[in-house]
């Protein structure tokens, strides 16, 4: 038996802040201890970390991520090894990506492709959503089957007709097979058939730059979504998690749905919080670094979004870490903003940018635990392994330096991309040393994990509902 | 020069209600006096109208009818000619019909074809609203043309897929046309390709019967849909006006956007005030005779509805005529209510019904009237000619006794249809005289019109903009 | 009998827009007929007016007027004679002034007392509110008396303590007779208790200037109180006209409230729509020019004033005329913002700004008329004999040239106070000739009328419920 | 050193269910292992709880009891004593109760006759809010000091004008006194000057029992305060916890208050989830003993309050016992409800109730703890302390069996009062052990605890803010 204890750190949780040792044990949570106690003096290991002055926190869990993603002619440009040992040195121990059912292929190829990605390469642990492409009597078994073998969420796209576009019956139908087995849906809501309308007559008046990406986008066409797969959600019985909200008007649209009582769910990202539609009209084609969808919003609609995660409107905060290089990929856009592959790079970033949200006052320290950790395992049936501090829980465990200074670039990042979407941001609190499964990956800021540490993940069903 | 005077009557109008009498000279309103001033007493005419004790008001202006229109194989009972008799027993003196683009068909070829169901057949004056079932750019060219000709509005089908269904994409360019051209698009307003899905799953449960067709066409998708075309008549920077509202939860949405102050339109009908799905569950199949889109909601919506009209958040009152035969025609959805052809007869019953909500203190005189002739008039584009008394009108004229009893029976009525859907319905009030443009078309309860006195009315603009 | 006809203008009511002459037979108008029609050649008359090329409406009705009123120490500027004289040049014809209870007297006293002012000095019809300072139930039973003799409103105060104040029994049991008797409860809703705390701490730390008055009568606090009036209103089933709306967070209120059914109506001031903060904020005390309760707001509630005029959320435009000359009044509160006299001049001004919000295009004609005349003439019991034209009505009409351009100012108006709120203003459009009862009181700009034509006008209860 | 351990039990916090032992050190919390681990098994202790099977859960944390209280003539029923033994019967270990200000005299004169009162008498920890009767310089500086020295909440009452009613300058200051010092401010909302009209005009009427307490005190009344409490407190600057709340119309405007991101907060209590307008009506007097106020509602109300617990817009259960005998008390209400003391005895019932509520489905059972000890005991500054079972916490532990069955009755339960509000209701779960501090105060449904044991425990600012 391997034991290893952390001695006075400041242990923060979703819900408490305590002065405690933790012991670890054969890689899980064996015990808290109050500092300086008898019980916890008594504890012996063979590795002690000393975590005085420091954070000691849950794993960070990245519940929306995209490696190795084909998109518009291209694949994201960090696979299932840079992008995990990018997420190690941002505090992130586990992602959950999705796995991809292409038109005319059952949801069983899609998911062995991604596995064939995965396995053996990953520094942290994963897990898989399923995005849903073609329902059908087929496809709706086949999510049964995969419920029980612990693939529990199936995200549909109301935008993107042609590729992963859903109509409102195969949602209707994917909702109603949720509501018996227990799967949540994940909608990325935009209305893609109005979109395409507006993206056409854009271009067609010469509007080819990265910044109308985020004019035909319109907010109130997400908010349409939003209501929308709220409407059929209801109808179906069934819960609901809506991916990247990046519109105050689709937030309204939450909070009247919560307001009822429904189980209806919201996750935004960094990218909303930080980023605006100023830096889509970045000069010289630089805003198509900042080209993802939802889009960027006009800087007003920020306040709108934190106040959502305040209320708890908005429950998680998640990257969708799909990054393109602006060389070679971004490129493809130029003189066609509709051919800037979607995605922004972040699954490093997230858990500093939410800290320095702390400091900034937007949120408490157990609230960026909560929306980084907990809920995402909660929502997501990796609770109570995941996203906690606890006995019994999986010693993913992040020892967090809160006063440490950083500037974030692409010169010092791991992730596997040319620009950072936030180069030359100073952020206060730093990552100072990972364990997944009680297994240092970081250490002092060194990497000492190992692609194939991480394994695949299956998850209960969501442990998130009233 | 013809001359008729109205004696003694209560002129009631959306906005007044006066003791006057009424000139009319060449088939228009000349003038209107106080009764009994020496201005009004100095006139002299051919024809005198006593309508001392009784109410002097526009005729009716149904801006919602289905003459002849092919349905499900079969075509409603009522041709131009019958159902504009039967509009004028009601006190009805102009309707508003929808001529239909076929797919694949241009706008023209569909209003020619109405025209030539109409012209020389009406006993009333009547216009047409196109239903446009295939948007592109052809399509939206004739929009423009239309407009100009006095066809000023244009019918979508969120519902419907197959026949008459416009995607969000042909109505968000159907609306940015009309924004331009000043047309006024009218919303039939349900999730059709949710509602089919679940049409699909209540037949394959062997729910057949007439009142599944409530149960399938949910409020919610109802309540779904008018939300959808708010955000994208948003979008587009054009009014709106949706048809036949019928759920209160779609009766809530509009009421969001009017507290908005957007330029959004609600008509419901008198089949959902007075009747429910208690109707639909009739046993016998008679349930069939209550088929109609949007369907009967349970009777707790009917309040809603009554709100809406006082608030002024509906603002219309259409009877969405379209009447089927119970035998050979509503027979067709036998074992099957997705084959019941939709629609209701009413266009008679309309004026009468809603005075029997005057007398049942649900609407004042004044509302009656407005909600049933002059904001028609002016949403359509018919006002000042149609939907009020006022120097300049047409002479379209009803004098109504308020004090009259009558029971609705099809033993009774007028229009071409085997049976009432109000059938021994008592209600206080009925129509004694009609006027259409002077000329006497109902004559103390005597048929005195023909077919062809009524004329193709073209419209101008909506003039019921903010 | 005498005769005049006003020939070819355009008549604009409420509902309605025509080209019609009107015939005016003994100070009532007798006939309308549509200009050109035999029926309209056919009339003869003393008097021809020609308003070619002009509107010819209904004269103005302004249903908040302090002529005379003592506050603060001193008396508002303008006489019933004065004021009138000056609400005649502004083509206003009927205003509705407050006559006050003062605290231990009977309404019967303070009634007799306004009577007494007015009588025999007033330029127009008038007709009396009654400001209710102190319910026992001997005001109760006085109350019944008045509605009988045609005081059918009554306005209570929730601001100003020891002085007009009302407490929340005090204003239930009023809502309470009101609802018994139909008169109706005109609400000044602001919380003064709050406010006058807000007033000493401002004092305290040295806010003297007049600015300081709009900080402390805080816009929630106005909201607050409009919210508890309609809660109230709501307990004892009885209407409610909250009177010179100002916050955007008040109109909110009044929002919510109409959407859910109630009786629930207000009023706006021109000072509201088209001053704000900006003027409180002047230098050299120039601020105290307008000093009013409820207090001007930042200019972005505009919109929202605006806005509830045109969805009918606010009903009615009245001015709250109360001129205190800024010489020897305003100045008494200098170095202390608490004693300057509350109000500001404005009922020459009314009809002319608010046909400027037509040209801006903030409302259509009809609406500058249903706001400014016909609405308060319903909503306090005059209709139809004003506020509307129509055969039977009295001939209070104004002979409006719309293409005139004014400047405002203190020089040129007739109010008898040394500034004027809108000084330098250009506006376009301007009263040519105004018939009070058939009698001219201004013909083309000239003066014509008299002190003592003007009558006393009782009024019937509330015509505006739902 | 003592030490405890408690084994195999499940430990329910706010957020997490684990399986874990549980090691007490001295009256502390010191660690938390996972049952089985070696960790968990090198413990040895003096004292072993054996709770296999069993719920381990943090004690209770009643945020509002009144012991003692004098209240119209009389006294609540239970002491200190009897009160505080009842609470640990009934699974709670902690109280906070209110001492209270009398009008003319000083904060401080009333916190010293309450720690007189409870001082050596209790079976469990204590603490105390003020009840603020009287707000002056005076009371706003002691309010600061109050705050230094633990007592860091303060009671205002909209209701019971001449007892403990401030006016709403009083709330104003007090809250602007509590936004400075950290104090929070609770508050009773009803407009007590609006009833007390109501309960005069029905006593005037003959309509004197009980249940016309339930009519009079209208819950459009509750919501007007609640919404008035919220402005005040937005002026202010200040947070706010509304006290029992119980109409639905009052969560709504918490809802609307919260959904604007306001740090507004809810208290409801047993009796409105349970208990309606059906008990107020019981015949021979009966209702009297479900006197309180605010009142008990028509039953329709209680899925408003259920929904609030689950969503969050209502955050803590506290029992508002204030016990009086039917026989001697209640009865001084005979013909004349106004008369009858208001308050219901409960503190023994609360966490009982609250299960029960877990087995019908109403909440989860980390819900069950949050709302009744961990919400509690941020809200009022007692966290970590109470309210948790973490290392570092007080070891307040509750072992509770959920399978076990009981009836609730006069006859069993340990409260000073001869009737129970939930005489012969059947619950599922029972406390079967209680420590306090690591005492055993209930040892397998014996009583093993003595006066004296519980201590004053003072309060830090609250831990509950956004």
């Amino acid at each position: 038996m391997s034991r290893t204890v952390i001695r006075g750190g400041l242990v923060i949780t979703a819900s408490d802040e305590i002065h405690a040792d933790v012991l670890i044990e054969d890689g899980r949570i064996a015990a808290l201890a109050a500092s300086g106690t008898p019980a916890a003096e008594a504890w012996t290991a063979e590795r002690v970390v000393d975590a005085t002055g420091k954070y000691v926190i849950p794993g960070g869990v990245d519940a929306h991520t995209h490696m190795e993603l084909p998109f518009g002619g291209t694949f994201a440009s960090d696979t299932f090894e840079t992008g995990t040992r990018a997420a190690a040195w941002g505090g992130t121990t586990t992602i959950v990506d999705f796995a991809v059912q292409s038109v005319g292929h059952t949801l069983r190829e899609g998911l062995d492709a991604w596995h064939a990605k995965a396995e053996g390469n990953c520094a942290i642990d994963y897990g898989f959503h399923m995005i849903v492409s073609d329902v059908d009597d087929e496809t709706l078994k086949e999510m049964d089957l995969l419920v029980e073998e612990g693939v529990t969420s199936f995200k549909q796209f109301m935008a993107y007709p042609g590729v992963f576009y859903s109509d409102d019956g195969q949602i209707l139908r994917a909702m109603q097979r949720s509501a018996e087995n227990g799967g949540l849906i994940m909608m990325h809501a935009e209305n893609g058939i109005a979109i395409d309308v507006l993206v056409e007559q854009a271009l067609a008046r010469g509007e080819t730059d990265p910044r109308y990406h985020g004019e035909v986008r319109k907010a109130l066409l997400e908010a349409e979504a939003t209501h929308r797969a709220i409407r059929l959600a209801q109808v179906a019985g069934a819960p609901l998690y809506v991916v990247h909200v990046s519109a105050r008007e689709a937030v309204a649209e939450l909070i009247r749905a919560r307001d009822d009582g429904l189980n209806v769910f919201g996750e935004t990202c960094p990218q909303y919080l930080f980023l605006s539609t100023d830096n889509l009209a970045e000069p010289d084609f630089e805003g198509a670094k900042y080209v993802c969808s939802t889009p960027l919003r006009p800087r007003e609609h920020q306040a709108a979004l934190w106040k959502g995660l305040r209320t708890n409107d908005l429950q998680v905060v998640s990257t969708d870490h799909c990054p393109f290089c602006f060389t070679g990929q971004k490129e493809l856009g130029r003189g066609d903003f509709s051919k800037i592959p979607n995605g922004l790079p972040g699954v490093e970033n997230r858990m500093d940018l939410l800290h320095q949200a702390v400091v900034d006052g937007h949120i408490s320290r157990r609230r960026w635990i909560e929306i980084a950790c907990a809920t995402p395992a909660r929502m997501f049936g990796l609770y109570p392994k995941k996203g906690t501090i606890a006995p019994g829980a999986d010693a993913d465990i992040v020892i967090y330096d809160p006063h440490a200074e950083q500037v974030i670039s692409a010169e010092t990042h791991h992730m596997n991309v040319d620009y950072s979407a936030y180069e030359g941001r100073r952020v206060t609190g730093r990552v100072e040393t990972v364990l997944s499964r009680g297994e240092p990956v970081i250490t002092e800021r060194e990497y000492t994990g190992h692609a194939g540490h991480g394994v695949y993940t299956p998850r209960s069903t969501c442990q998130y509902l009233n």
